[in-house]
């Protein structure tokens, strides 16, 4: 996102040291942060903190000594995620670091709670080495009952997640990949529902090869994709480039059964499907050169891939990541019910089983209320986060990672 | 603490599978955990979304990445303190591990709340290595406004603060040492007031070696006590032993002026003052040899190492740590105000003058009302903790440690 520097000191003539407010309702709204820590019990006596601390505390901790599992009856710990960044890849802002990162892991945390009931707190590292991530996360796990990786860039992110998945049994879910692919595939899902059309039928092109272009990718293959082509800033991912990451290699094993190369314009030529989640621009003769009745997923921010205006002159479905037009892509849809649905049944990890039920509650909530302008609900759709988690608890409970 | 071990599913007959509360009232206050996480600006429509999350924050986030301390100003980071153990000495249970610890950890972070409108974290750490804990929290740091430390044991707890404040600029306290020392020092300053002695008159005894009585040696000296010994099992620490830590050589150079040696017993005769924090027992002839007018400080909880009923046929000012007795010695008195004052003003650190600073602001709301009863005020004197963070903050501001 193209945001503009402002500086909250400077818009100020009236001479009081530092305590004007900036202009902009944003700064207003941030001053102070936008959460706080609540006591959900009484301590407004000493009998009430002889239990809530000593002596009482004593023989809850004596129980969780000897059966750990009671940690998450009698602790927090089963309610609340790690929002865990290094400020590497924050928003389209990039490498802002960890502490300018932290009004992005607040707004994620109160949205954790505002839309699943999940406790959230931010977690911004000050360290970008993997391998110190991995082994901090893993040292605060034993207060946390899941983590929400945030805004780190890749090809970091897919590491970090991966050991991570493998050294706890708490859920570790990098929001950027899944939680972007999981509301794709709902969105996706009703538009071909829309079009009369299954998934196994369409070609999608990604823009993209980053974290979401990566997991939406793989993600909709999983879930029964026809065929899916992702586009780097080098032009399709395929086998006969030489220059590729470790993932995008990976990638190419798995991607383009249509065999393209070249740029992402050319690969679009009878394309189904424009999935963008690169911040670059697509020229609208290559919009036009998609088949009949395509879908435009055009989901950067502020500024869309394809202006929906354009999108509009050739697509039968349009999407962006914008709340002004129909059919937002927002992660808000997802990870809230999905981390309230793994913690609700304390499940050891989210899987692609769990991610699928989410993706088909999310496009359920739809319903027969569907067209062309509605193939996602709004992030505020009551309706929305109760299906999500249930939808993830039942999948988690069938798949056997369920612990209650 | 010597509590009982409850198991919580073992006190029911009805049947019902894994729901039943456990008799005990601590278990049923316990159920889900003692806090949350609340957001404190509204969430409610997609204008709102617009300023709390994208695209509004990213103004907010920039502005910090260009000018770093803004990040105290625009998030919560400024009022939220990390509660960081390694669960290694948690009350009187010992090394019960992380997730055993985190009822402790939470009630710590509600009483902050509860007491200092402090805003804080359990974070119980699957480590018990000193680096490894070190690098850890120097990592987390960018969230936190400062660390208080807490349940580590003796004598990596001492290195573990050092390294911190040497690598970090937020106050990291460590609860266990100060918080015990700024608490005994008020109580001790009016007990010397209602008998009408200095502190630099007082020879006193602790029994006791770990983090407290270390600390609350120093303290003392550096508050201008005339003389201390502290003996831990093996009797007093001086010069002249040879089993001693680093820690205890170095504590056996500054203390003990006298020149005792031998056991605790037989330092008490003639001594001032006696200040348990071993949860051992003082034989009652060690106590009836000690001054006249003497103060008999029994911390241990919950079995005092002097009974009260014992203390008060020989001393003149009887403390313990509990609750059902006059003058309690509760740490809740002293780090809620302290982490107030000192993130009121952004301080660096939390030096000696300001703890100082705020065992004088606690031991002055006992005012004219001082007796043998009531040396140190209730924690639930609602003039405690403004008076301290107050305090705390005026002597952070004079000694040119605070950065507002």
């Amino acid at each position: 996102m193209a945001a503009e520097i402002v500086n909250p000191r400077s818009d100020s003539d009236t001479g009081h040291e530092g305590e004007e407010e900036p202009f902009d309702p944003a700064f207003a709204l941030h001053r102070g942060g936008k959460m706080a820590v609540e006591a959900t019990v009484p301590v407004r006596d000493k009998d009430d903190l002889s239990l809530a601390y000593t002596p009482g505390v004593a023989k809850v901790c004596t129980a969780i000594a000897e059966q750990p599992e009671l940690v998450n009856d009698y602790t927090w710990k089963s309610n609340v995620v790690a929002v865990v960044t290094d400020g590497t890849a924050v928003l389209g802002l990039g490498d802002i670091g960890p502490e300018a990162s932290l009004p992005v892991m607040e707004g994620k945390a109160i949205l954790f709670k505002q839309f699943g009931g999940v406790d959230a707190v931010p977690i911004a590292l000050a360290t970008t080495d993997a391998d110190e991530i991995v082994d901090t996360v893993v040292r605060l796990a034993p207060s946390f009952g899941g983590v929400n990786l945030e805004d780190i860039s890749a090809p970091r992110c897919f590491e970090i997640e991966r050991k991570l998945q493998e050294r706890l049994d708490i859920p570790v879910f990098h929001d950027d990949q899944h939680g972007t692919a999981v509301v794709t595939l709902a969105a996706l899902r009703n538009a071909a529902r829309l079009t009369g059309r299954t998934l196994g039928e369409l070609r999608a092109v990604i823009s993209g090869a980053g974290a979401a272009g990566v997991a939406i990718a793989k993600f909709l293959l999983e879930a029964g994709l026809g065929d899916v082509a992702v586009a780097d800033r080098k032009g399709v991912v395929s086998r006969d480039r030489d220059d590729l990451t470790p993932v995008k290699r990976e990638l190419a094993e798995i991607t383009n059964k249509a065999g393209l190369s070249g740029s992402l314009e050319s690969a679009l030529a009878g394309a189904d499907v424009f999935i963008g989640v690169s911040g670059g621009t697509v020229p609208e003769p290559a919009v036009a050169s998609m088949a009949p009745n395509s879908f435009v997923f055009a989901m950067a921010n502020p500024n869309p891939e394809v202006h929906p205006d354009i999108a509009h002159k050739y697509a039968a479905v349009v999407a962006t990541g914008r709340s002004d037009y129909p059919n937002q892509i927002n992660n808000v849809l997802a990870f809230p019910g999905i981390f309230a649905g793994a913690l609700q049944v304390r499940a050891s990890r989210i899987t692609e089983t769990m991610k699928i039920a989410a993706a088909e509650a999310l496009a359920g909530v739809v319903g027969d209320e569907l067209s062309a302008d509605y193939v996602i609900p709004s992030p505020f759709d009551e309706r929305v986060a109760p299906a999500v988690t249930a939808a993830v608890a039942a999948a988690a409970r069938a798949e056997g990672v369920a612990r209650r």
